[in-house]
């Protein structure tokens, strides 16, 4: 099993800079980079300092220039906020920057806060049936000569220019949850995403259950490969690592404070949560963070792993957005790199550098 | 007077390889800020070989990494293309990605190939509103908490993610021909673009006097910048002008083409016009090209460019795409680096580098 890093620019404060959140963003991608990950992911939001990221393809061609082993893949484009010709120009202006480096993750989006600014009036499922009528043009588009007539674009005889390095295209991941979206990754010659979020490990298998059906349904297509994507914090010892459960608990309290588009929100910070409200929430707890989510000393993130990679997962994706400090990201991951991966190193992990102190 | 270079991928023929094209668009890019240009410019198009430029913050985003020293500029992106959030967004992101050196050039796009393709059903008259509505909502996004009720988009109260480096925000540039545009540029605080394409000097005047009469209008706004663009080529013969001169005649040629938006178009190429065809254009001519591009040699250009500084063009942007081939690109653009801006050193061309051979 590989290993990936999954990172965006979070802004929790005004007290932060928005080029100081750029720049530890680029920084944390070059320890990936130099510790020898394979992939690093980043995805679409809007208007949202939880998550900055008005374009991930922008971030990728930077990153072309700023690492140098690493696979770069969007965690992932948001299908109902692009138009196909866009979406394939794009993808395949940023293969030949990255000099065939990319991979594109793609999704149906989640917050009702973008649904409402970027495509007023569409709801999740109107989403998901865009994603269904993307992925088919862009490929075509990337083919040529394509005419398209759906639902939601029509357009003549169109061929995408650029067109990819990556020939007929770079990977298309496709972000799945329900079975449904397993069998249409699948059908459509399409890797996987998937996350648990902060649910228990029953959750993972259940989804990786999703994807050995779909694989199963569709046995004349070559068997795509699946992605799990978890908040992970690898701690130098137990007190460390309840302080990360606590930072996972904060966390996903405002993830779920955004989710739900009820509460203030100013310059796009969102009205802070006291800690009254975090303590009620009715699922969040910080043990349960701690249980769930990939957090402990080394040995238990190995034991962890290991589970997944019996489970079949090719990639397992070290999401590091969790509010925390630069610092506290950076440490976790240096031990990621250094006491997880080389437990993998005999399976398909890229070790191009041993450890990443005695590199560049 | 200052100098820019005004460039994109140009592919003519399927035996071009986009990387090679790309490569070649990077050097020429290169040479410019080594040579001690301004700024570079790049634009947007959709599906045309004619000009490969799906986004151009993907292309700046990588600039920012391979030049030092240019200002980098969208020329320009398309308001109708986008969406005000994501353009805000994405332009915030390459400000940051480009340490503050974006400008941003913003016109109302002009190929019916693009716009039945990207917003079908709009015309040229609609895409010029697109344009309005979209350069203020923009400002607003990045000052924050904007709730934007208009023609075409709607949205409750937003803030752009992330925010810009330079602020309030980066140099606006609108492409002007009429009055009103120039008029609109100058009361919303932009500076303007022109072009003159294929036509005389008269018409270079005659744009300047739309932006004079903009400016004393709107005296108490302070005197935008005005940029001209036109097709270059600096000789080093008269022969040398003379191919130059049907090289760009030809290329005018495809530009009608695909302007008239009436001829086969496959894999992105248009189908190729004959010899007779382009000999029997009503106006395009390689006499008139000649006469009207700047084409010359040296002394010929700079008394050219002489004339336009003296009218008050603040910058020359040198347009380089002409479906010549990169060797004769790069020599042309040599020569107005050495022999051409040196003539231009006690204005305010930022000469950081005498000659570029001379450079790293």
């Amino acid at each position: 099993m590989r290993f990936s890093l999954f990172v965006h620019m979070e802004r929790v404060s005004d007290q932060q800079t928005q080029k100081q959140l750029y720049d530890e963003m680029i920084e944390l991608c070059q320890i990936a980079d130099r510790g020898g990950m394979h992939a690093i992911w980043t995805g679409e939001h809007h208007a949202m300092n939880f998550t900055i990221a008005p374009n991930p393809f922008l971030n990728i061609a930077d990153l072309a220039n700023k690492t140098k082993h690493v696979r770069l893949g969007t965690g992932t484009v948001v299908a109902p906020f692009w138009h196909p010709i866009k979406l394939a120009g794009e993808a395949a202006m940023t293969d030949i920057i990255s000099n065939g480096r990319l991979d594109i993750g793609i999704a149906r989006g989640a917050y009702s806060f973008e649904y409402e600014r970027m495509v007023p009036g569409m709801d999740a499922w109107s989403a998901g049936q865009r994603l269904r009528e993307m992925i088919p043009a862009i490929k075509n588009l990337w083919k040529g000569d394509y005419e398209h007539n759906g639902e939601f674009w029509q357009f003549p005889k169109t061929t995408s220019a650029p067109q990819p390095l990556q020939q007929p295209n770079p990977p298309i991941w496709v972000a799945a949850r329900d079975p449904n979206s397993h069998e249409f990754a699948v059908q459509n010659g399409c890797n996987v995403q998937v996350t648990p979020l902060h649910l228990g490990d029953e959750e993972v298998e259940k989804l990786m259950g999703h994807f050995n059906s779909a694989c199963e349904k569709f046995q004349d297509i070559e068997r795509p490969e699946i992605m799990l994507l978890r908040h992970t914090y690898v701690a130098d010892s137990e007190e460390d690592a309840q302080v990360a459960a606590n930072e996972m608990n904060v966390f996903y309290n405002y993830f779920g404070a955004w989710f739900k588009n009820e509460r203030e929100i100013n310059q796009g910070l969102i009205a802070p949560l006291s800690d009254e409200e975090i303590a009620a929430h009715p699922f969040y707890t910080p043990e349960a963070m701690r249980k769930n989510n990939v957090i402990g000393q080394a040995q238990e993130v190995i034991d962890r792993l290991k589970a997944y990679e019996a489970m079949g997962y090719d990639e397992y994706s070290f999401w590091i957005d969790t509010g925390m400090s630069f610092e506290r990201k950076k440490a976790s991951l240096e031990r990621m790199i250094n006491e997880v991966m080389p437990a993998f190193s005999e399976s398909k992990v890229d070790r191009r550098h041993a450890t990443i102190s005695a590199v560049y």
